[in-house]
This record gives C-alpha cells, sequence and structure tokens, in this order.
C-alpha cells in the first residue's frame, strides 16, 4: 500500500526563536538548520529577514540544505501599497529563499481591530502577496493567522482567505491556532470542514500551541482529518506555552498506528535514533536544562522507579515500555532511588561493574546508606559516581589514594595598581599522599578552558594540580558541568552541588556534594570526581 | 440544561509520588491533600498504606477533607488466598478510608506472564478483591492495568474484567494507559467500544500518561466518548514521562467547550484562581523550578514577547489570550527581552513606577543598555529588580547610598578543638555612607532562619549588618531564594546568580548578578537587592 506524504515544517528559528529568552547566534541557527536538514525534515523556516540582524545575517550565510526546503517568513504585504512596493515584503523575498511562508489575518476581527482595514483590503493584500511571491518563482505558503478563532466567528471570510491564497498559486495554506485555545475535537472537526469546502488535504497545514497541553494531540487530530502538513519546533520551543513539539510528533509517526502505516514523512526511522541527541542540542545551545519528563527523548522516559515495575521491566520490557528506548536515541534506565528495591540496585551496581551477589546482605546496607545520604540532600539517580564510591565503600572496595588535610578558599574584590576592581579567588588544598603531604594552590587566573566559576575552579584546580603519584591518571580530567540546588538536608536547607567531569577517553560521570556552604558541596563533589577516575583507570593504591 | 457529573480523581500523593526523585513527607502530604481538597477534587487517592512508612503515617494521621473522598490504592488480591487472607490487602482495608482502588490486571500477557496465573485466576482474584471491599462497607474502584493494550490484545478478556468488577459491585472501572503509548482517538474509540460492551459511561474512568505527550488530549477524548471520571496529577507528576496534567485538564473542563456547558465537575469556577498557586505548591515541595510554559499557570503563559504580538495586546487582550489570565490566578507579562519594543519597555516601566514619555529618547538607551547586558549574561525577564535599578540609573534616577570600598570572602574547613571537622564561611563587607567608613564582617553561624548558603549568606549578612542611617530600611530583608546558572556572557562562560528577596510587607523581588566568579556575581545581585529595597522604601539620600 502506498502511503501519502505527509510534510514537516520546522520553526524553531523563528517561532521557536521568538520565546522569552530565546536568542539564536549566527552559529546557533546554522547548526540547528543542519540538524533538522539531516534528520530529515521537509521545511526549514529560518527567521524574517529585515526584522532583525541576526535573521537577516543567517539568510545572507543561507546554510546548504541537502534535503529540506529552506524558508522565509514575513506577513502579507501592508495596505495602500502594492506586494512589490512594500519594503518589508521585499525584506522577504531579497533573502532568495526557495519558499516564503507569509502570515496574514484571516479573522475578521483582527482585520478590522488589529490591522484597522477593510476585509476585503484584507483579502486584496493576500492575493496580491502570494501572485507576486508565486510570480517571483518562490514556493508560497500562507499561515492563516488566529485561524480557528476566525473559522468560528465568521467561516465563510476566513475560507475565502484560504482560497484567495490558494487561488494566487500557494502551495500551503497552514490553519495556525494562534493563541493555543483550540482543542484536538474542534481542530479535527474544522479541518474537515475545511477540506469539504474545497481546500485539498494535500495543501493544507496545521500550526498549533501548546496553552491547552494538547498542541501536538491537536497535530495529529487535523492530519486524522486530513490535513498534510504540520509545523512545529524541536522541544516544542516558543512563546508562552511552546509550539507543537517535533520532538514527541516524529516517533509517534513513525513508529505508531495509524500513522506509520498511512503516511510516509520522508524521515527514514534509523534516523529516529539521532533524535535524543538533537533535542539536547537545542538544550544545550539554549543553557537549558532538559526536561526530564519529556516524551520519547526525556531522561526519564524509560525510566522505572516502583519496585514492582522494575522486576517486570526486567524480565521482558515490552511489558512496560511503549516503544523500544534506542530506537530514539534513548535508553532505560533503572535507577537509584528511595524506593528501588535490591533488583534495582543489583543491576546498577552490575552497570558499574561491580558484582554482588544477589542476596548478599551488603546491598540492604547499600540501599539503606544511599536512602540515609538522600534524607540529607544527597541525589543519586544524577550522581552515579557518587553512588559507585558509596557503594565501594560499604563493599570494602573504596581505596584511600590520599586524604585532604585541609582546604581553604578565599575571594577577594580589590583594586589592582591600576585601579581597576578586580576579583581573584584563591585556593589552598593540602593532602596527604603516601606519607608525603602536598601543598597545592590555584586561583582564577589559572588559564585553562575550562568554565571559570572562580572559587570552585580555583578549588578544582588546586585539588588537582599535584597529587603525586596520581598525577597522570587525573592530568586529563576536564570540570565541564556545575549545577547548585538549594534542597532539604533533613530538617534544613543545604546546598546540593553536582558536577559533571569530562576525560579524555569521552567519559563522563557526575559527582555530588552536600553541606550548607556551598563550597564544602563542591570540594565533596570535586574529590569523588577524582577519586571515582583513580579506581576506573586502576590507579595504583 | 442541567449539566451531567464529571469526576476528578487525584493521584499525586500515589502515583505521583512513584517519580523518580519524589518522596513527600508526612506534612507535604497532608498539605497537598488539603488543597486538592479545597479546589474541589471529589477523589485524594493518599498512597498505598503498608507500602511504605509515609504512607501508613499519612493514613493513620488521616487529613479530614470536607468534600473530597479520600481512597486508599492497593492491588487485587493474589492467588492462592481469599481476599480476607491477603495480608497486603488487608493493609490497605486497615487504613480505614472511604474508597479503595485497587489496580489488577486487564491485559492477559501480563496476567500470564509478569503474574504468572491463569486467565480465570485472575478474574476470580478481582471479583473477590472488589466483593470483599463492597462488603466492608468501602467504595470500590478497579483501576484496569494496561487496558488499552489488553484490549487491542484480547478485547474480550479485558472486557471481562471489567464487568466482573462492576458485577461485584464497584462504583468505578478506570482504563489504565499504563505505558502511556495510546493515542488519544484510539482512547476514545475504545472508550465508546467500552460502552457499547454494557459498562456504563457514568462508571467509568480514564487514566493516562504522557509517554506521547498527550495525555490530556487522551483524558479529554475518553470524556468526549462517554467516560465520566478522569484521574490524574497535579502538574502532571508522575514516573517516565508523567501522568495526566489535572491543572491543565481542569480550567479546561470549566472555561472550554463543550465541556463547560455539558459537565459539572463540582469545582466552582472562582476557585480557578487558587490554581496557579497551588501548582507552584507542589513545586515548591518538590524544590523544582516551576516550569514556566505549562499551560494556564506557567509563568509564561500570557507572556507576549514579540514586539508584533504585545502592541496589539495592549490594545485589546482577547486578540491573543484564550482565556483571561486572572481566572486561574495567573497573570500577563509584557517583560524585559532582547527584541521587545519600546511600548513594553515602557509598561515594565509603568509598572515599576516610573514614568517616561512615550518617544523619549532614553527609552532607546535603557533598551540598549539592557540589551547589551544580556548579552553578557544578564536576564532581566526575571529580575525586575535590576531591571528597575538598570532603567533609573540611565534615567539619572538611581540614587547612591552606599559606596562599596571593597569585600572579602573566605571559605575554610578545618577541625575544631574537638578534632571535628568544620566548615567556616567569613565575609568582610566595607562600605562607605556619608562620608563614614563602615567595615562589617559576618560569618556562616549567624545563625539567621534563612538558608544557609555559606559564603553567600555570610556575604549577604555582612552587607546588612550595617549599612548606618539605612539600617531599620533593611533590617527585615530575607535572602528567600538563590539560583546559579552557568551561561553565555560574549564568548565566555559565565556565573549568573538570581536571588529573590523578600521583607516583612510580603514584597517579593528578584535581582541578578553576572561575573566569572560565583561570589562577586552573588554580591551583585545582593547590592541591588538592597538598592532596590531603599528606593522603594523611599530612604533618604
Amino acid at each position: 500500500m502506498t502511503r501519502e506524504k505527509l510534510s514537516l515544517f520546522d520553526t524553531t528559528l523563528r517561532d521557536g526563536q521568538q520565546t522569552h529568552g530565546v536568542d539564536f547566534s549566527l552559529d546557533d541557527k546554522q547548526r540547528i538548520a543542519r540538524a533538522l536538514d539531516e534528520l530529515g525534515l521537509d521545511y526549514v523556516e529560518g527567521g524574517w529577514p529585515g526584522a532583525n540582524p541576526t535573521d537577516s545575517d543567517f539568510f545572507d550565510a543561507a546554510p546548504t540544505l541537502s534535503r529540506a526546503t529552506f524558508t522565509a517568513f514575513g506577513m502579507t504585504k501592508r495596505a495602500g501599497r502594492s506586494a512589490a512596493n512594500d519594503e518589508v515584503l521585499s525584506g522577504v523575498l531579497n533573502a532568495g529563499t526557495p519558499a516564503v511562508c507569509l502570515v496574514g489575518k484571516s479573522h475578521e476581527f483582527h482585520v478590522t481591530t488589529a490591522l484597522g482595514i477593510t476585509l476585503d483590503e484584507n483579502r486584496e493584500n493576500i492575493r496580491d502577496s502570494f501572485s507576486h511571491i508565486v510570480a517571483q518563482g518562490r514556493e508560497a505558503l500562507f499561515d492563516a493567522e488566529h485561524f480557528f478563532d476566525g473559522y468560528k466567528s465568521n467561516p465563510d471570510y476566513a475560507l475565502a482567505c484560504l482560497h484567495d491564497a490558494l487561488d494566487a498559486g500557494c502551495r500551503w495554506v497552514v490553519l495556525c491556532d494562534t493563541n493555543g485555545g483550540t482543542l484536538p475535537e474542534e481542530i479535527g472537526r474544522i479541518v474537515r470542514e475545511v477540506i469539504a469546502s474545497g481546500v485539498p488535504g494535500e495543501k493544507l497545514g496545521i500550526h498549533t500551541h501548546n496553552d491547552t497541553e494538547t498542541a501536538v494531540a491537536g497535530s495529529l487530530a487535523a492530519v486524522e482529518a486530513g490535513a498534510r502538513q504540520i509545523q512545529g519546533t524541536l522541544n516544542g520551543l516558543g512563546e508562552r506555552c511552546g509550539n507543537a513539539n517535533l520532538v514527541s510528533i516524529i516517533p509517534t509517526l513513525l513508529l505508531k498506528e495509524p500513522f506509520a502505516s498511512q503516511f510516509d514523512t520522508g524521515i527514514p526511522v534509523e534516523k529516529l535514533a539521532d533524535l535524543t541527541r538533537i533535542s539536547r542540542m537545542l538544550d544545550d545551545i539554549l543553557n537549558r536544562v532538559p526536561n526530564r519528563h519529556a516524551a520519547y527523548v526525556g531522561a526519564s522516559a524509560f525510566t522505572h522507579k516502583a519496585g514492582l515495575h522494575a522486576s517486570a521491566i526486567l524480565k521482558d520490557p515490552t511489558t512496560y515500555e511503549h516503544v523500544v528506548p534506542e530506537i530514539v536515541g534513548n535508553a532505560r534506565v533503572v535507577p537509584m532511588s528511595n524506593q528501588a528495591g535490591q533488583s534495582n540496585l543489583k543491576k546498577r551496581l552490575d552497570e558499574a561493574g561491580i558484582t554482588v551477589e544477589k542476596g548478599d546482605p551488603r546491598l540492604g546496607m547499600i540501599l539503606d546508606e544511599i536512602k540515609l545520604r538522600e534524607d540529607q540532600g544527597f541525589a543519586y539517580d544524577s550522581a552515579r559516581g557518587s553512588f559507585e564510591l558509596v557503594a565501594r565503600h560499604i563493599l570494602g572496595q573504596l581505596p584511600t589514594f590520599f586524604e585532604v588535610e585541609r582546604y581553604r578558599v578565599t575571594v577577594e574584590k580589590r583594586r589592582n595598581a591600576k585601579g581597576e576592581r578586580i576579583t581573584v579567588s584563591e585556593a589552598v588544598v593540602v593532602v596527604e599522599i603516601a606519607g608525603e603531604r602536598i601543598i597545592s594552590a590555584a586561583d582564577s587566573f589559572f588559564g585553562e578552558s575550562e568554565a571559570d566559576q572562580g572559587p570552585v575552579h580555583a578549588l578544582s584546580a588546586a585539588l588537582r594540580r599535584d597529587l603525586g603519584r596520581y598525577q597522570d591518571y587525573i592530568d586529563d580530567m576536564k570540570l565541564v558541568d556545575f549545577k547548585v540546588r538549594i534542597t532539604n538536608g533533613g530538617t534544613e536547607a543545604v546546598t546540593r552541588v553536582l558536577i559533571d567531569s569530562e576525560d579524555a577517553h569521552g567519559r563522563r560521570w557526575s559527582t555530588v556534594g552536600v553541606s550548607e556552604n556551598i563550597v564544602d558541596a563542591s570540594f565533596q563533589a570535586l574529590k569523588d570526581a577524582v577519586v571515582w577516575k583513580l579506581i576506573r583507570d586502576g590507579a595504583p593504591v
């Protein structure tokens, strides 16, 4: 059975960029565009050329896309001038993209109130804009703004706007639920009516927003009703509550019925394995903490906590997982937690290379210690490095490579000789290794490429500056991330610091420290990171 | 027209608690239960008595709910013993709750593989368990686990399980999409078929999970198909990708068609105004950062960024908002950002009590300064206190109350006289006020009730210890939150610190600092917090 083509249109770089706090650099945009193209999307909307400098620069240095159609966004011409004489529209066309997507009004109220023009003038703006675009040899798309509200208010007018665009040669008309207030059932119903009015489904797109937490479902409902293009963004990035999340939609289209059998998105199933990485890439670019609970790609998406589920999972994963994690580039996680049982723990120890026989009483002791520490504020779900050290300690398999006699950190802000205000972080660490006492100091002008978090960096550098016989083992360690959280430790607030370290082998491990004191908490995490590395690399005791 | 009753069942304290990293204290559970009861939910599932100590304690000290039916969760009896002799089930019944909800298998594969019993034995377990519950005078609910997969695999068996439960006297049978893989359209179809098989809609519930990001839509689809109970959690809390989010569902049921006209949830529309607060309360309890982009209650839910939308919004909010923000206890935000225009800025200044005429060139200067600083890593969307100070500075309305000559922070870990390891943070701050030079010190045993983040706390305390003539103005200031983020400042990574302060008037304000150095960044934010307070309280210059 031949599958129908279903087009995917990404607007991360345009609608996503409109989000509070988002401002992609030129380099960011190029990385994202390439990733979208490699994934196999049909359209990449790059922004609004002329609207802001990074957008214009991006179109000037347009990425070479091998599959996706690069699209410029703009708006229909304004009243009182021709399409050719609207300089904003010219700016969009001058970007020279193969496709142009213009937003225009289809809701009578917006025409008369927001724009302050007549209904006929608006239709003329639509017709003339798209005729002009098509005459320039571009593929034209019409984003019909506030379509669903407009259709409910004056269906004839809303439909007329769509038909005007199609008659002028638009390849696609996209129904936009601009304020996100339309529910999926209604979206489906209206899409069917739009198609019944003579708009071909193969030319119809859907663009939802997540203001009722149904953007994904609304997109699917539109496709079930006959639409054949979905507009969305990576990670649902977008204003207010976000856009339709393509990272949730794509796996559903490829893996679940009725979509998998009925539609061909052009994205090969194997490409799904890149999805988690692409999702994280965007989080990295935005310096956002990834959503653990994201569908398909979230760190917790295949994480099974409750003891009850976990043993059934290990017997047969299909009992509890709706898709195979690896297919979307994710992984099953059976984490350490307060409620996990010994079967979880044994598995986690196996993964860390520590063998403990089932029924060994020390499994219970490890669980108890983990629980005790978690009550104090430690978090071992994330900090697997530190978790391993706790387990080794209980099992008598934790070597003492060195002792820390003391450490001190000073941060001083003062004026230098030129009278400029400067800040200096200085750390001193005293360790004892094999009977030898080593004092190391470091300050915040240490000059490495790693992120300089002042006191913590100085401490990290001082600790790793001279570890005597172990120096070679830790020379390639880098501090790559550092998260601070105020949390509960018993009855008081404590500071929890999570540190991510990386080495030249590309290994990445997380360690944790907890204290009332942020520097103390950081030091615990730093020390754990070093000890973990020494153990993993088989340093001699 | 008489509306039909639609019941809402909250499982935050049971299914929500199964989440990775969640462990409610007894006090937490009581607060949440009370909030759910006050909101007007029909059922509050408190946990699994006997399964873990906090659950059992909670049932022992059962909250007095004025409206909601307090419910204990458990599982159907195991094979080989009677319901009365199953001690796990007895533990559930002994909690003495008016309602009991038992999960049981309805998917043949799970019966034979996970449980290892025959299909008939499972049905017997269902019948006997519920007969027993009903005979004890409790309201009984059956959570039919993996129902949708089970129905697709062997519909007759799945339905038989439902009918067994109903025949035994269950008040509700709840179709659970346990692995979250069923899409809304299929949920609707199957619900219709279940009702057609003879299960009354008024006894039918739905329990979805968010593994395809459609849990909310799936719940709505089930109701549209005839189900009359929705099970979910606050903020969609739950394992993996979470449960159906009641915070998104409730406003939709109360405000949107066809639900508002057709159903009565028992929650008065006025109660919606508490929703944002309740959502945040749960985030607080879990020490989670609230989801800015959450439907209805997210901080960004009614935040309009792009200059284009913002001026239309200010003209008429209904043009871009699908519901009135205040109705769910939220507020419209027109934030400061890189892309906002002067109309946004002017509004934001108005809100801060600073009047600038439209067209004043200093508006552009403020925008430029904000943008410049945001490129360096500052974030003014959140830090409105600091934003105000930047604006005042440009407008020549920023008084200099005091100068900071220097400050120093030391963190030292050493052994005390008893040989115990201790950590001391000490800060020294030197300020100049009206020609007078004041040196203040503080250390981390300062002993206030505010969270002790060691160095930052010491710095905060030292700064506010003696501000001469201004001391009275700042005595009631408290540091209530402290967030650290590594972000981009130009080409390097910098540390951004956001501080929330509160005073005796209940005012809460946020300030920000950015530096390579966490202590320096903290000091900037602390100083801004003090200056903001002095300005707001009209301290003399």
